[in-house]
């Protein structure tokens, strides 16, 4: 997988920003101010303490240039990149106590967005005999969304809508207020804006069959046996783009992907990857 | 434990103003616009659907409000309360788009935040038998930590140094670059503002001895075996507080807290808890 | 054309808050402070001085909440509405000294609004024998897009992307810089997300005859003469949607309308729509 | 006339932060990312499409700055400068995607203040033979007021209150509620600042010559026919400023200006300007 | 002196709200919430403790209402009000969670504006027998300036340019730099805005018979001695406004008036009023 | 006392560039536009009018750095240095414009910041005979928190608690509505955070008794004569920290600080220092 260019800084400066405000207070580091004189200057290494992919990267590196531009900060292990324990990821050089007050907020976005990278990997790895994409949902950390998306490709997965305004996704409660799925769909169809996807979501294989006449771009099969979705998946015969979901974890997602669908939507990427250990060490 | 009061509104309403934003885009719910009546009203109800804490109903209740003033928000199981698979946490009545509008956000709030709490009441749980407590670090979510600190005290656990500047925490780092462990402690002790407690690190039962000549209100012991706390503990007859952290998880924690430690830090509940699963249902 | 539900308030309460904070600066408004009596109220009405479509009465209602939430405004003519000279659009009743501070602020909304509404409605109205969309580009004044996209609606018209990481636009210096028209519809349709539409612009026959054997969701044609425009929606039997762009203008859109295209996008609704006049009259 | 400073970069840097946020959504440019290779780097130019006036460069330099650092911004045609079609304003020299991704803000910017510069240059110039002002009035875009306001005076035109609390507008709505016209002016030249102007307006001869005796900075005659404000020209003999008001368009600004009056108020510069086209070429 | 309006919420709610979050930090206030049960409740009153003049109650009011919308805030001696040691300025009633979390904040609005508005009555007082004008300058401490010259209206006084886009003064320096005197005010006579006064700076008797001839709006007399200040004032026969600034204090300030000018600008009212005594009692 | 480091930029940016906006309205410097050639350039210096301690630099640093990042801007004198008339503490050199821009709001913050050093200085060197700290409070200016604690620390001497959440701090109502002291105290003592300090208010001998058997950080003795004072002393014995608070000013300082108690607080210090006179001369 080639690597996924940086966000736009103005997307991720307002995330940092505020995560240094909050960790500064209104006094700075009380700890480095007694302790560290002002010319001390050193050079730290992100080592990694696990096997992981790295993503955060483009945080960190703008955490350290808000607390101060003198530091310089040499990646080593792009974010996308594969690293092993002990592996050196980065490393930041500059005042001592510049070092100090980046270093926590860093190593926050780092970890977070490592872990997403990371089981977004063994996910991917999990289904690499199929032809299909392992894909993040709106299930995302409040103010980070961005940064998390990033991190799902950086761990070989794909996005999904990025917000509400981006494509029309019709679930069950939609079309019971609409009046019946024909209805919904119809309306769906005609309304939408001609550069919007529209996705159906349904729960069973009749809902499918029915959906399935309007030609919506993609059906979302939610929380169906692999039996239904290898129904499905033949009865499409490729005609719409299906996407599993529902309870998908690392141990279904390979007889998931085995059932012939396109895409498997995971939402414990983003809303359960435990922190991928990270130390900045001397 | 009695429940904490709520944040002050003031603290969380930018963190539930840009998440809302972050799902808004340019024009809002394209998929309810074009399908719920504008008149369509109903009630739905946040189900629980595992055992755990809830946390996040502030910033639930607030994205709701913030979304649209006239749905009602009606909470069954304030924050801190337990809750088993099943049962109710709390009702929204009002328009159907705008109940569609806020659920993500609000479940991205409650699910992060009772993951925490859950989290933390298993820690928690595991220690009763001694007089110890559980305390989270400053390894929260980029921009969330209040949040995170207040769902931490919901799952019966204590929080610490909110950020940099509330408190002075020594670690090996700085001991070095001061000059020694006694030239640190003491500039410390004579720099530290009145009102902010001094902690500080150590690895071995040889430091500690050095450090607690110095009677900091704190001392941090990183990283050591159960016979080296226990050591520390029996040195110690009660003079400083106490605090165990390192590598501490749910399998280790009942040990180390059997070693008569004050306080034991755990950075994995704010940054690898995962997502604790609500649902809103009709 | 049914009404467009209203925008979460929260999108557009930043516009609002900055177009006030702009025209009070630092001491409100000289004028009424010195000659309207504190307890001065009064009733005015919003009154149309042309024909036209409304659109910005949310933004306006707004402005005048945010000024001071005892002002009652009355809609009679909510956006989307048309308006002939003359017609009372919506009343204001409160304190007079409210009124005032707000008045500007809410008439530059809704005279740009609906000066937008009103130029999409001329459009659509011209192409109203056909099977056609008006459709807004990404051409909208900087920090006003949710607004001015939501007047296009107002107008009968359809929106596009919202944004850049909406939806996939290749244009000309994308293909040439990916290495030819192949490799780019190949690299875009592979690596697009799934929820993402793709759409090609192309200038020519030939060129069009290149991307539709690729199948992406849309082909842009751009600025080609109605020969050609007929020549590709005959190639085209249905296959994409198509759409018409450049130097589009209120003489010459029936006559590509009328070619069958799909979509016709004009920059014009929203970069040189003029104020549609309304006054605040006693 | 000579050209006016740029503006603070502190005023407009917000403006064009959110407009390239709103633009970037949560995913940035998702065509560039798949297409454009991170090593590739161009020059393009920003070419007039048509004859007239530039303004909005500042904001545009500060557009790919922001996306940017690494892109070089040329200036040929600074803010100010008359341009015909062809004529090369700028280039913008660097790597491809980060020229994409500004493009479309950079050219809503120029765009917009472009036309207001350019139709304000148009008035200037048919009030040419005469010592007449052409002003702009708070009729400004939500949000982009300091911008539109630099765009008249690059036109050639004048500013005028930049706020509500800059200067002192005594309107009829103000007249009435503070009991006539004598009690009005008398409270408002007693109570004003002594660095605020006061302007008075008025509707007919009757009302001019009351208010004349008063001595305000400024009297604002508004919708008067033009032997009407030849007479009050006649009466007035120099006294104070004279502004005429209200229905001013291209076709009539000629002989108001030939009436004598001292300044005419435009609201069309900033509310009705077509948007001036430039292009970015290679 | 009737009482000035308040200020636009929109205007001073920015500043209240960082008030609050910086005192906030990250996790409210400790001490309320040990110890404070969420069911008490109380009334509360701000008394004065001394003699002067009130000021700052709007910030002190939307203090409590941005806390808590349920407390309810009686004012008994409004703005510019005049209070002695004792006098109950207004009460609030609520919880008292509440009221002890806005108590400081309020305060430190209250203690500020209303020692402002204290200094004000005091020079205004000083020179009651004379046809002057006190007022307030630039000086104001950095992002309070609009709630600060809102408290020396409530002292009496009056504002002077609200910022540097309100009005021109021409110092000594601009003089330097344009060549002369006669050639900066030419420049600034031709160039000026015509709803902006123009002010001339001199240190002179001569400069200022220079200047005069121009007729500015206004001529600032600087650190001017009281003889030249009659001269200027004998000179100037009323033709244009005359203020004198420079090391006025409250002992010099009486015969500053006596020499006939109309405004004197006093810096200190703004940056060394010290803190009215104001508490919060049972 | 050695110099206090700089505060993270990101902490003082948002209130400059709060200043500078307030300051430049819509068309920033009205008088510079008109007069200052683009091309003028100079070299100004910071001129202390007065003895007394420098404060505010770093924020007039950042001040020039945002107006113009070509400004050269020389500091002679940091923050925390004594001056005295005359003495040049700073220079600028670069556009003539961008100088007299930004020098009203750099002098704003430095004649503030460098009046609360300078007033802490003077409070400081009464007190030098005795092992006792001068400390501030909470009572600043609402938004400026960090720049005045840190002019505190400028000035010799120290903080306080930052913020209501960084320490906890029991006052007579906390103890009343908590059921009395014993159980207020125990409260806090066993609900405390470890790493927050508690202070805990008393008024009278009788509670100081009550309160010492708790052994709180620090005990703070609330207006009490200086009998009443060296009586808490000598029943200490030097089991906690002391801190007197209460009426306390520059006449007073050294009698209190002769009972031996280890901290005064002073809210003078921070809510009524005068502006400590710069100049910006040539």
């Amino acid at each position: 997988m080639t690597r996924t260019p940086p966000l736009p800084r103005i997307v991720i400066e307002p995330m940092v920003r505020r995560a240094l405000a909050e960790d500064f207070g209104t006094a700075g580091d009380l700890t480095a101010n007694l302790l560290i004189p002002e010319t001390a200057s050193a050079k730290l290494y992100f080592k990694s303490r696990g096997t992981g992919v790295v993503s955060g990267l483009q945080a960190a590196v703008l955490t350290f240039a808000l607390v101060d531009p003198s530091v310089v900060f040499e990646v080593h292990c792009p974010d996308g990149a594969r690293v092993r324990k002990g592996t050196v990821i980065a490393s930041v050089e500059g005042p001592v106590r510049s070092l100090l007050m980046a270093e926590r907020t860093a190593l926050n976005f780092m970890g977070r967005m490592s872990g997403i990278a990371t089981m977004t990997a063994k996910f991917v790895a999990k289904v690499a005999a199929h032809n299909v994409r392992i894909a993040a949902t709106r299930k995302t950390t409040p103010g980070l969304r961005a940064l998390e998306k990033r991190a799902v490709l950086h761990g070989g997965g794909h996005t999904h809508r990025g917000s509400l305004s981006d494509a029309i996704m019709v679930k069950d409660n939609h079309i019971a207020l609409a009046g019946g799925v024909d209805k919904a769909v119809k309306a769906v169809m005609k309304g939408a804006d001609h550069m919007a996807k529209v996705s159906i979501e349904v729960d069973t294989v009749a809902q499918f069959k029915k959906v399935l006449k309007h030609r919506p771009d993609v059906i979302l099969l939610d929380n169906m046996s692999l039996d239904d979705l290898r129904t499905c998946v033949t009865l499409n015969k490729g005609k719409t783009t299906l996407e599993a979901s529902g309870g998908v974890n690392i141990r279904t997602v390979a007889a998931i992907a085995a059932t012939g669908v396109d895409v498997i939507s995971v939402g414990a990427l983003t809303h359960s990857a435990p922190n991928f250990d990270i130390g900045l060490d001397a």
